[in-house]
């Protein structure tokens, strides 16, 4: 197969390129490469008969090289665009045709693995971020996206470097820099190889020299995820802030939602809570779950699904177990006017970083289990003035409630993450008595978290048949 | 109606609180507070017979409070957890039932609407923000929150406030705050009090007495869009920081998907190109509209679709035109996987600013006129060697391209943005010759883009039938 593509390759050139009367011819070649001609040097002295080269001379491996490279780099030797005391004479005697025929033989010639190249651990992983990567801060793109995956080589501009020598591609890295070699397309080569240091340059070769070609790429290491952590009290944008415009109505509408969610997310909400019930000050409180904080947490990975979750998805799960209702798809104009509204109030927090005031403040086990019953006092001396002495909450004239009912049908279910007694207690102590956070003690906020929990509430959705 | 919900609320106090073998008595109420008793002055001559009380001389409006809440606060006077030299006295020759027939009647009566309070502007803007969002960043809940939607009063225990005099409620927080008033549940309105400055108390009060409960909210004047500026040079994180577990294994396939659109999101990919293409070094170069840039800048209002548009509708546009297919879900993996890159990528930008090296380097409108002709002598010279001089891109040997083809069936769209001239030419300008950018003048861009631009395309798939 191989072959054939080497003929056929070879045929193009003769064809297209120097409109020769004739097709490469392989045998010609093999003639060449293994005796010479008068005045002509054997190639096979330094590059052997199957073009495998010489590894400690530096003498390189064309074996495989594609016809039309080798071709243009006999002529670049014999025009003095690429300088070399042993090619140049050579390249000089041979006739245009000849040099066809050579370069068919070699790239008809399959190349051996790399030996005896051992590069150390540091230096791979180097040579092939530059392979594979590049150095984009200095302009360097990866050798591999040019020379295509694995450095296989890509047409007859940009060879195979994969398994060539290691000092041999250094040589002609310093010489691009040098100006020795400017054959170069563009000046592109030139360009990179002044762009890289001596020591990416080894690495690179070396790496070149021993990578394979249809291995699979090497799992980088990954680290533990050590989060940027923000410690200064972040603060969102005010509200006379919101932009006008388009963006700021989405803004403004996703404000709305979080404020009365039944009311204005009537499709999808399937209790009276609002999202701003456990997200005080409209998702701005830091110690409430603020919104700025969890938007710039997501997506990550959540152990209660085991999966990679985005803020959509996550905003629907809110919907499913604490609104006990529908999750909006994500591309409705409610999700969009949620995500709008968290994304305007992190404004200027930092992408990925892990806020002070994220979620509400963690509680330790407490001194003593978590009791209801004394919860249930607790509740009546400190609750039940808003929620109501049967926790169903309070509504206004109008029928709306302006304090939660924290049980029974109207509430969230159990599935939702607030009927955790922990994470109760947590929001609890950070945040009720409502205006008044940080009055009960811990063991208090467990007690009475027990108690809310005691009750029952619309089932796990992922529990119901 | 609402003579009848008062009534049954003073009956339900009958029965309910106070265990009176009676209801409240509306007439009985009328008449206390029109003449009096022995020894009890008559309400009405400070209140009024309708209890609209007295601007001037700072006597609160009675008319419409809940009957428990006026009730509470005689009990209060009368046990001095609320002091006043007039009401005391008042109060504690009042008996249960009397309280109670009072209260009924001005439960009963139409508050009138506010009048003589004109405060300015400013107070107003103050006053709201307060009433409807409190000051959280002193654990100020807005009034609202509690006493209802626009102050409506809410159960006995949050009064209304809307249309009270302004300067009756600016003594009763400073009562609050100075223990002379101490009634309140959990000490909530002492410890808001005692939280905000005089002149927020003024600016609440004032706001509170000309509010209508059921006029809309104002519309906030809203500002130009000024986005933080992000000048420094951002660097996205190493590639070896990618975290291990499965948050690390979404970002490395989001990696890999831009890396290798065709291959590794084949059902979405319609053509031969990679993201890539447009972002050169996976999305991280500075001036080749790095992802890091754009998911801090998501979501926004785009011109071109006259839409607010997520990250994720974003990237479903650039599958539907660049790569000519079909949008992933936005809960598919693929664009779970692709969001989640982003993210990574931009770990520590900030969330909503303006990045330096955003898109592609705006361009001025040319000298001359835009002129394929020229271009198609740029592209013989400086894009054919990667592009193919058909434009049509180069292939590996395993038939997979490594440089892309500009334009015919396997390209983009004409729907794409790179479809137009200008963001072609700042594209080129910036970043091709690939690894060379810049090396083009701004016209030779221009006239290249012109020379790519007029050759035919798939259509945009808004326009096909």
């Amino acid at each position: 197969m191989r072959y054939r593509a080497v003929l056929r390759a070879g045929l193009l050139l003769a064809v297209g390129a120097l409109r020769s009367s004739r097709a490469a011819d392989l045998m010609q070649g093999r003639a060449l490469v293994m005796h010479g001609a008068p005045g002509i040097t054997a190639c096979s002295s330094c590059h052997g008969v199957n073009g495998q080269g010489n590894y400690r001379l530096g003498y390189p491996r064309l074996a495989g090289l594609d016809p039309g490279y080798i071709f243009h780099e006999l002529e670049s030797f014999k025009h003095f665009s690429r300088e070399n005391a042993i090619m140049q004479p050579v390249a000089q005697r041979l006739s245009r045709v000849q040099m066809m025929d050579v370069a068919a033989w070699f790239a008809s010639q399959k190349p051996l693995p790399p030996k005896g190249v051992h590069p150390s651990e540091r230096t791979i992983a180097l040579g092939e971020k530059i392979a594979r990567r590049g150095v984009w801060s200095r302009n360097v793109p990866g050798c591999f996206t040019c020379h295509g995956p694995r450095g296989a080589g890509v047409g007859s501009r940009f060879p195979r470097l994969a398994g060539q020598y290691p000092n041999y591609l250094k040589t002609q890295l310093h010489d691009w820099r040098r100006g020795f070699r400017r054959n170069d397309p563009l000046g592109l080569m030139q360009a990179i190889a002044s762009r890289l240091s001596h020591r990416e340059m080894s690495a690179v070769s070396e790496f070149l020299a021993v990578d394979r070609i249809h291995g699979k790429a090497p799992a980088l290491p990954g680290r533990r995820v050590t989060r940027l952590r923000y410690t200064r009290n972040f603060l969102p944008p005010l509200e006379s802030a919101i932009p006008r415009g388009s963006f700021g109505a989405m803004v403004r509408q996703g404000e709305r939602i979080f404020d009365d969610t039944p009311a204005e997310a009537r499709r999808y909400a399937g209790n009276v809570l609002s999202c701003r019930n456990c997200h005080i000050d409209r998702g701005r409180k830091a110690g409430s779950a603020p919104m700025w904080a969890a938007y710039v947490a997501f997506p990550a990975y959540r152990v209660r699904n085991h999966k990679v979750t985005t803020i959509e998805q996550r905003i629907q799960a809110c919907f499913r177990f604490s609104e006990n209702g529908h999750p909006p798809p994500q591309d409705s104009r409610t999700m969009t006017a949620l995500v709008s509204y968290f994304y305007w109030l992190a404004q200027g927090a930092p992408t990925g970083a892990e806020m002070q005031g994220r979620g509400y403040p963690p509680l330790k086990t407490p001194p003593h289990p978590p009791n209801a019953v004394s919860g249930a006092q607790i509740f009546a001396s400190h609750c039940a003035v808003c929620h109501g002495p049967d926790g169903q909450g309070t509504r206004d004239a109008s029928g709306s409630y302006v304090f939660p009912p924290l049980w029974g049908p109207r509430s969230y279910n159990s599935g939702a993450d607030m009927h955790k007694v922990k994470l109760a207690a947590e929001f609890v102590r950070a945040n009720m008595p409502y205006g008044r956070g940080g009055m009960l003690t811990a063991q208090q906020a467990w007690d009475v978290a027990a108690f809310v929990d005691s009750h029952p509430r619309p089932p796990d959705p992922r529990k119901r048949r």
